[in-house]
């Protein structure tokens, strides 16, 4: 990671806390302290809002003085050293701290309150998810690079893909061309409780499965315990097999997905994929620089009602529509902003959003396309570049 | 899951909540309602002291009715119908409600406060940590299933390695035999920011490299937005290959260690393994129902120290010694008991734990041997059983 790219993050934070009237932040999770130090180390990274930042790290000091990007690296045991470590090196105000209330745990807040008697905590989450927001080029650039292992993911499926093979045996081929190149395997989220192991790769009547997930697919998964993704379904002639995986590169993601059948699709499935298509088309061309993020799935559900798919449209399986489309890609694979009903937040240049229209036909399975893509000055790039067809394999 | 189990597991919670004076648990995080319920929804689980389970469901219903074990699925769309739904259905006592503080998210136990505005809040994760330590019949059934998926992935890997591939190409062979059998991929760990991904496969002196994760070893990852796990450096002949992968069958885990050399190991190589397999006999001896679980760590030290191995043993990338040897197994990676310095909780009949002696040889690499045990009355099984020796393929 660039010095001058977390130099550039660590002023935009500053200016938050300056105009919210807030002493400092700190920092724990570790998606955030990727973004703002360049490393993730056991520790608390303290950005007062007119003083360099002070990174408090317990494992591993060396590495966090190798591969972090903040000039200070403070070692401590315990929260409760860490204010007198800090007036050490000339932090005294602590009035207003703004902490990641959205994914910090209740016990461990408690703690930092110990550690901090006289402070007053207040969420800083929402603002550090708007300033994730609008990427770099260097982050662009790597997730472009995250695309690339998307491409792969693609060809080996195409490669390997045949009739009878379950979806976890499909899943692992494909997973493990992803993994050779490097991929991180695992995918963050911010919202508690969702979890995502590459993503989702389904076939048929599985893929419209629902789960608990925050996600347009299911699936049924290998058992309960897990309870979303691929399973011990054999995968058949002419249904849809859904490609929703992720690809990764420097802990950022590109998400995309493509619709595969094994021989010819039957008639409903090649319908529904052209339907698909035109609701894509209809989305992007509502991806634009000063729009609201909700106007994308505005355009989409017009799209949708327009072709004759409005009741299969992001149906969720209890019945109703998902009221999203899509949503940011950053480091995280639900950013902001919300492609959602009603979700107001202008999209600007160097948002980075997936757009995923999916019709979910209960008999058949879900027939999908997706791409990761750039706000530009005028209109959008696609990040992810594999071709949009429905793509018709040898059984 | 049979549903005996769950009832059985709800009666010991509600024990424990009239003890404390409680008159209700509401459970939300994956791990805990998959144990009390069998199946993972979006949802809330309350279970009052003394009235049957009442199991809110956002999503999907449809599965929480066809997987869940407890009786009555209520569907709901926000937190604060929960109150009134529930006192539909008879439950109106919500004078003291306990929750799991250490992983709820504050803002999201913020929401919580506002619908249950006249309740007290108090922390009952040690209880349910606690009670799901002693493991039954069936959920060690499962181990032992995970166990027959850590034996594939041996299998897999002494069939595959080879001079110059990469850890991620290794990994990946390995990973996809997991998958196939139907690994879950993604290892859940109670503790806030941990992450893994199967678990670690680290060759020569890459396995002693620190990262943040809370764990003996921790390797370079793929990039530093990861920053821990199998990374691109080509395997040697004569290193160490460390296998700390994690098994997982119905959401438990089976975590084992084994170490291989492609070719004759070194002299220092065969000498730390004899001293580490020494280190785990010793271990093993002060598995006993009855005796305190930090006295794994104290047996462990003492041989680490007579095999001339004791500044090895555990060492911290830091500098210093870790405070454990092992740590509780089910599903979750890092439960109770840890077999932990001073860490007084007596291992009892049931209670499921692995020990994983290290020796971290910073020019070398890391020489581990790891398996996961069972208390019984008389001592303890490993469920983990793929021999133990070093084992040395061909380069």
């Amino acid at each position: 990671m660039p010095a001058a790219e977390i130099a550039r993050r660590i002023a935009l934070l500053q200016q938050r806390l300056q105009a919210l009237d807030l002493n400092a932040a700190l920092i724990l999770q570790n998606a955030d302290l990727y973004y703002f130090t360049g490393t993730i180390q056991d520790g608390v990274l303290l950005v007062p809002a007119e003083a360099p930042p002070l990174f408090f790290v317990r494992r591993s000091v060396s590495r966090a003085r190798e591969e972090g990007r903040v000039a200070e690296i403070v070692p401590y045991r315990a929260y409760s050293e860490i204010p007198r470590l800090a007036e050490e090196r000339g932090w005294r105000r602590l009035g207003r701290l703004g902490l990641e209330l959205d994914v910090l745990p209740v016990s461990l807040f408690q703690r930092l309150q110990k550690a901090f008697p006289t402070a007053e905590m207040v969420d800083l989450s929402m603002e550090i998810r708007i300033l994730r927001t609008r990427k770099s080029p260097w982050e662009v650039e790597a997730i472009r690079a995250a695309a690339v292992i998307s491409e792969r993911m693609v060809a080996r499926l195409t490669a390997v893909a045949r009739e009878g093979m379950t979806e976890v045996e499909l899943a692992a081929e494909v997973e493990a061309e992803a993994r050779r190149a490097g991929h991180q395997g695992q995918v963050r989220f911010r919202r508690f409780n969702q979890e995502s192991f590459y993503g989702h790769l389904l076939a048929g009547p599985h893929g419209a499965v629902p789960a608990f997930l925050d996600s347009p697919t299911g699936g049924r998964g290998p058992y309960p315990a897990v309870g979303h993704g691929a399973s011990f379904r054999p995968i058949r002639r002419g249904e849809p097999i859904l490609f929703d995986l992720v690809g990764a590169c420097h802990g950022y993601y590109a998400d995309m997905t493509r619709t595969f059948v094994l021989g010819e699709p039957g008639p409903e499935v090649a319908r529904a994929f052209t339907a698909v298509r035109t609701i894509w088309e209809a989305a992007g061309e509502a991806l634009r620089s000063g729009l609201p993020a909700g106007g994308v799935f505005a355009a989409a559900v017009a799209a949708a009602d327009e072709t004759g798919y409005g009741e299969a449209f992001m149906r969720s399986g209890e019945g109703g529509r998902l009221g999203y489309v899509g949503h940011g890609v950053g480091l995280e694979i639900d950013e902001l902003p919300f492609l959602a009903r009603g979700f107001e937040m202008p999209l600007e240049e160097g948002m980075v959003v997936a757009v995923e229209p999916k019709l979910v036909l209960p008999e058949i399975g879900v027939i999908g396309l997706e791409d990761t893509f750039l706000i530009r000055p005028n209109g959008a790039e696609a990040l992810t570049t594999v071709p949009r067809d429905l793509t018709v394999l040898t059984p």
